[in-house]
């Protein structure tokens, strides 16, 4: 991480990004003036953690000498959020939405904008140590984006220029690697359990798949009856899930699209 | 682990599997006498890190002095095995296969049966901290399963009795956790790369995916656009996989199942 100047900030949402975002930017040195947020009790909670920021109930910031306008709500209210934004006229506002595109933020009037988008899920209960998380910057222009890019290193290492249409992209692969993950994780449980097995017996198989998948291509090391092309361990499998059509559906169709992908070999070739 | 008796064990096939256990069991103090492969190559290699043992041509053991036999192949290859096997009477013969039942080995002439899995992928030229390694034990009789889990306990801290009937559907949930779970995993990489962005950008995400599964249930803390119900964002990833239509496909099952799970919500009463 690198120093840089200090920013006076205000932050829209006070919820878990907001909650991390703000207290790592107050650490780092930054100037956090203010939160609004429609939750009394949220924007409250966290004015209490920055001893300088004030908890505002209309999203007006024109009174604050601001440069900067961090907007952290769910996607599907920033472009409410976005048409209510009152600032300064050439105050900065971004978003820090991994799924939502820069030009939403056109409408706010007078303003230059960007995105400023942290890679990681937060919850208020659990401290993240920001430094390790990718922070994702975009704007329209080379001079925000420095701004953007130098505000991102005073608390992060990991700061990549991403533009909205590599965004979506990413947004995808993440829901791949993660959230479609974290449900075959859900359907492994289930079965551990259906079988009276504790659930931290696959741990270090788990640990071991997703560190080799970081050293290696995935493809290549695919192991497992269906990149053998064991057909009697597949159909017991699919004879196992009798009872869950929705699993041996998944599992009919995972096992097909590993069974392409080994034909194609592409894992073999072109190694990421 | 724990100590125990030192026991007289031979190896039928020096993979990756023999040659990780037959070393740490080495390392315990047991005395590996012999190691059988139909590769000279693959024998002498093991042997040649187990200044007791024997490299032998025939899986003829007869003439040792042994206790223990642990045959380590490929699951195809185990009936074979099995059949062609000789050992004196009342020998202990264990297999090391998560998918296949105990009573394969029954074939074995005049020996006792048994399991002696260790669940971790192995090879040869990654070390394993095998104490940490989960190894399942089943046996015939009681007597028999006490050797078996002493044994494992000299070599592991986590030794479990999990019957053939239960390793299977164990097997079942590890195919969902690990070999399906690489393969998203493939997949989300192959899209980074698309979109020409590095894969180490999602490494802190699937990490936290993976530590809050193993904490809690992960249906109760699904996320992304499936769950929440977010029809603009499936459809536009949709569209961005118009180029692989069995990636697209997974993702719609992927995406069924987990609003599927949602409604049913079992995730919220029936923590693991």
């Amino acid at each position: 991480m690198t120093q840089t100047k200090k920013k006076r900030i205000a932050f829209v949402g006070a919820g878990n990004v907001a909650w991390h975002l703000a207290q790592a930017l107050a650490a780092a040195g930054h100037d956090v003036k203010a939160v609004y947020s429609r939750s009394r009790t949220s924007r409250e909670a966290l004015t209490g953690k920055l001893p300088q920021a004030q908890p505002i109930k209309t999203p007006d910031f024109r009174s604050f000498d601001l440069e900067m306008v961090i907007i952290a709500v769910p996607d599907a209210a920033l472009a409410d959020v976005a048409a209510a934004l009152k600032v300064s006229p050439g105050a900065l506002v971004v978003h820090t939405s991994g799924s939502q595109p820069l030009a939403l933020l056109q409408q706010v009037k007078g303003a230059r904008v960007g995105v400023f988008y942290p890679l990681q899920t937060f919850s208020k209960i659990k401290p993240v140590d920001l430094a390790q998380v990718p922070l994702l910057v975009e704007a329209l222009d080379e001079e925000t984006l420095h701004q953007l890019e130098s505000l991102a290193k005073s608390i992060s290492n990991q700061v990549y220029q991403v533009s909205s249409e590599a965004r979506k992209q990413l947004h995808l692969a993440a829901v791949f690697a993660c959230n479609f993950t974290n449900h075959l994780l859900g359907i492994s449980q289930q079965l551990l359990q259906e079988a009276n097995l504790p659930k931290q017996l696959l741990q270090p198989l788990i640990e071991e798949t997703i560190t080799k998948a970081a050293q290696q291509n995935p493809f290549a090391v695919q192991t497992g009856p269906a990149v053998r092309g064991d057909g009697n361990v597949l159909q017991a499998h699919l004879q196992l899930l009798e009872q869950h059509p929705t699993y041996a559906s998944l599992y009919r169709q995972l096992s097909k699209s590993i069974q392409e992908q080994a034909q194609s070999g592409s894992g073999k070739t072109d190694k990421v």
